[in-house]
Order: C-alpha cells, then structure tokens, then sequence
C-alpha cells in the first residue's frame, strides 16, 4: 500500500530536499525515520517539488510505499489509527525543524511526484524598518528598499501562461523549460510583508528565485516594468537577472486532481517530464 | 527631545529585556547601540514591559532622552528626517534578533512606561501534528494533546475585570497584584493553532504564563472550568499551576491615550505602581 505524507520543513539546516551522501537533507532524515520506525533499510521516498538547500516547506507532498503488516506493526502498540500513529512515532524520531503533519493511505493511482497538477510557493520581503519582524527572519528576505507591488503585478502578469522560461532556469541539458505559470501575485500580508503568491504545473531549477530578481529590480525602479518580459522572449539564462536569496522561499502546496483522474495524469506528466524533476 | 522607540525581537537569543551586567539582553544591546550612534555613554531606557528570558517582542515601546544637536548629528549624511536615518543606523548596528521598526518624537508628557494604558500578549501553542509548523516553532508551544478552546475561553471569563492575581504571580514583596484584565480569549489562527489574546493595565511577574497554564490544565480536561476561579480565589501563588514555556508568549502591543491624557495617565500610574515594574 502507499501512504500520502504531508510535511512542513524549516530548510535552513537542510543541504535541500534531495538524498546526498554525508549531507544533512529532508529526504535522507525523513527517510531514516521511516528506516527506524518501521525497522526496515533503504526506504525510497518519491516527493511533489524538490527544494533547494535552505528552501522551506509549508505544505511538502511524498510518498513511499508500505507493506500492510509493516503499518500494523508501527502501531501496535496505540489506540490510534496505524497511520496517526505512524504520525507521533516519526516526529519523535525527526529533530523539531522537520514534522510529518498527516499521513494517509493514498487512492488507487496515486503519485507525490507524477499525479500534481501544481506547486504553489511564497516568497517573502519585508522591505522597510517598520515591517521588519526578528520572529520571521529566518524565511523573511529583508530588502533596503520599499517595493512597488501594483508595478511588479503588472510585469509579472506579462509571464502567465504557457511559456519557455529558459530566461529564468538553471540550465539542463535534455530538459524542456516549458511551464504554465497560474498565478504570479504580490501582496501584504497583516503586517505588511510583501508576499509574492507563485503557482505553476511545474518549477524548472532557480526559475521562481529568478522570477522574485527580476520583478524586486522592477519594483525598485531600477528595471522598466517592461525588462521581464524582454528577459523571458531572450530565451536563454539572463545573467543580470539576481536569483534571490533561499530564505524567502517556501513550498506552500500542492494540488492534485480528483481521485477518479490521479492514474491519467500521472501517466501524462510521466511521459512530458520525466527528464525534468519539478523544483 | 524625548524618542519613542518601537522595537521588535526574538527573545530566544536574550536573558530577558532588563540590563544585567556580563548577560546579553535586550536593553543592554538598544542602550550600547544608542551610544555608538549618539557618540556618547550611559544611555537609560525606559521601556513599557519588561519581558521575561526567552519572551518575544512584536510591539515593545520604550523611550530615551536625547538633545536635538545629537539627534542631528545622527542624520547628518542623510537626505532622510533624523528620526528615520536613527532607524537605519541602530539596526546596521544591532544584530538582526531585534530591530528597531519606527522611532518617533514623543508627545510632551509621553513615558513608555507610565502612560500606557495597557499591554497586549499573545500565547501561541500547536496542539496537534496538522497544525504544527517548524517555521514558527521558536515562538508556538508544540502540545500533545487538542486543546478544548470554548471551555477554556468560558473558564477565562471568570478572571476578566480588577481582581487580585496574587495566585498567578511570582511574588515580589511590597507590590500590589491587583491588575484589571481586560481580555483573555483563545482562537485559532489561520493555520489552525491556538492562540490566546490577554490584554491587562499591566501584568505582574509570570502572570500571562500563569494564566496559561491553568487554562491548558482545563482545555485538555485534567481540570475542571471551575478550577480558573478557584485558583483566583486562593489569592496566594498556586504551585499546582504550570507556568508555560516563555518561548510561546509574545508582547504584540503597548496601548496609549490620546495625547492630551497622556501627561495625567503618567501620574496616575506612577502613584499606583511605582514598586511593581509591568511584566
């Protein structure tokens, strides 16, 4: 059986998502914990959007494959469902900067990775003195200029849609830089951060980091609202767009279709990425 | 000229707001970084609620004296107002656990301290693994059990208004602990943990962790609802109640008159209190 994990990171003491040998990662701590509670060896976990090194993580999507008996076993010893059980046993084993916040057994065609229809990041500024909180500096930027967020919305607005983002990826070799992009919105939040709401099919690798440079140049007035579109159609890596700081970003959530669609759209996004994971 | 200073920190690096000597603390990191930037020694700050070692700050308000020539001195290679460039050189100064977020020229009869009218705190606690964010951990309480928050909001009713909350204070000899609370009520924020608002003229020392303890006791349902008012009555400090963990609580606001009452409101104050500094 597969089980759906939801988990939340603060990625500041993390060498990112993904497995490394000798590094300290989400991946390989969570999947020791798995190792330990369900005393087993080599757990493989497949996850929705893989974060770079201190990226954080709000509403992060694996999963991993279980045997019955091994779930069963997990619980034994607990009124509680095997998988709420699962849940406490794994956050006593993992340090408090990563939790498993659910875990449920997952529908039939059900992939972390493959079934996503999106992945939503925020990114955070808090751009003058007056908005600055020490509590959330650890996934705050904080920016010596105030930022123009109606002018960043509308440079932002010209990237929606489906598009080569080559302009704002890391390269690949073999790997399209094709994505939709759903949303692209700054906001205040309560105490006025600025917070920029990113949604799309998929991420390529730096691509919303280069997205947050090029629009904090245009909302500082150091760029034409009109540069982000220009960098996007030049269709190569721009490098006099800033990739900004990994603190500010963090994996929000992720959609999936509706149970009866999971197996198709798996299969579909198999067949279109497999060359590229998601970021 | 007297300044009004809006600060915010995060008390997990500080032993507490007031100044000791060889300790790292928060009036002792403002007042040497007033020094540096005035160019001058000794400065004394007043401030409107002395927080407890590990207790976070949001709103925290205090004042200093300072002449009108060292003010313009501050500001002297800035096209900003001197206030403004004060802002930006105390916190190139400080490190970045505390930030100055305004500072102001006060009032004529303004005292951080004695003029306030009341003080604001929050208590923030994640009791369950859905809700618990390691984001936010170093100012949310994580609990293992759900908290009941109708009950604990009906126990807490029976504390609001002028009471005597000898049973939740530290003593201190010589000092009243009548104070009026004004609110003391539990919600759930956005993300679903559990937050208090507790509103007072002032609080005595441990009194918003007191408070806290006891209502958890009821909200989890080792404790009967009548026990808040039973405890209140016992007028004397109640072992059996659990002072919570200073990282949960933060000072979010420090309420004012209107100007023309602040003169007035400072002398009423002074009478009452002078022997009782506000937690």
């Amino acid at each position: 059986m597969r089980l759906r994990l939801d988990l939340a990171y603060d990625g500041t003491g993390f060498h990112g998502w993904a497995r490394q040998q000798d590094l300290r990662t989400v991946q390989g701590e969570v999947e020791k914990a798995l190792d330990t509670v369900l005393r087993r060896e080599g757990t493989a976990l497949t996850v929705a959007g893989r974060t770079d090194t201190g990226v954080h993580a709000r509403g992060q999507v694996a999963h991993v494959d279980v045997g019955e008996e091994e779930l069963r076993e997990a619980g034994r010893r607990s009124d509680d469902p095997p998988v709420t059980a699962l849940v406490r046993r794994l956050n006593g084993v993992l340090d408090t900067d990563v939790r498993l916040r659910r875990i449920t057994v997952a529908p039939e065609g059900f992939d972390a990775r493959f079934s996503a229809i999106w992945r939503r990041y925020a990114y955070r500024i808090a751009d003058s003195a007056a908005v600055t909180d020490p509590l959330d500096r650890g996934q705050v930027v904080s920016w010596p200029r105030v930022l123009d967020l109606p002018t960043m919305n509308r440079a932002g607005a010209q990237l929606l849609g489906e598009q080569d983002f080559a302009a704002f990826c890391k390269k690949r070799e073999g790997a399209t830089t094709i994505r939709s992009l759903i949303d692209l919105r700054w906001d205040r939040d309560a105490y006025g951060v600025a917070v920029a709401r990113v949604r799309a099919d998929a991420f390529c690798h730096h691509m919303v980091r280069s997205l947050m440079g090029c629009l904090v140049a245009i909302g500082e007035g150091r760029r034409n609202p009109r540069w982000a579109a220009d960098v996007l159609l030049g269709a190569t890596r721009d490098p006099t767009v800033t990739v900004m700081p990994a603190h500010g970003l963090t994996l929000e959530e992720v959609g999936y279709p509706a149970e009866s669609e999971l197996g198709a759209r798996a299969r579909e996004s198999r067949a279109v990425r497999t060359l590229t994971p998601p970021r």
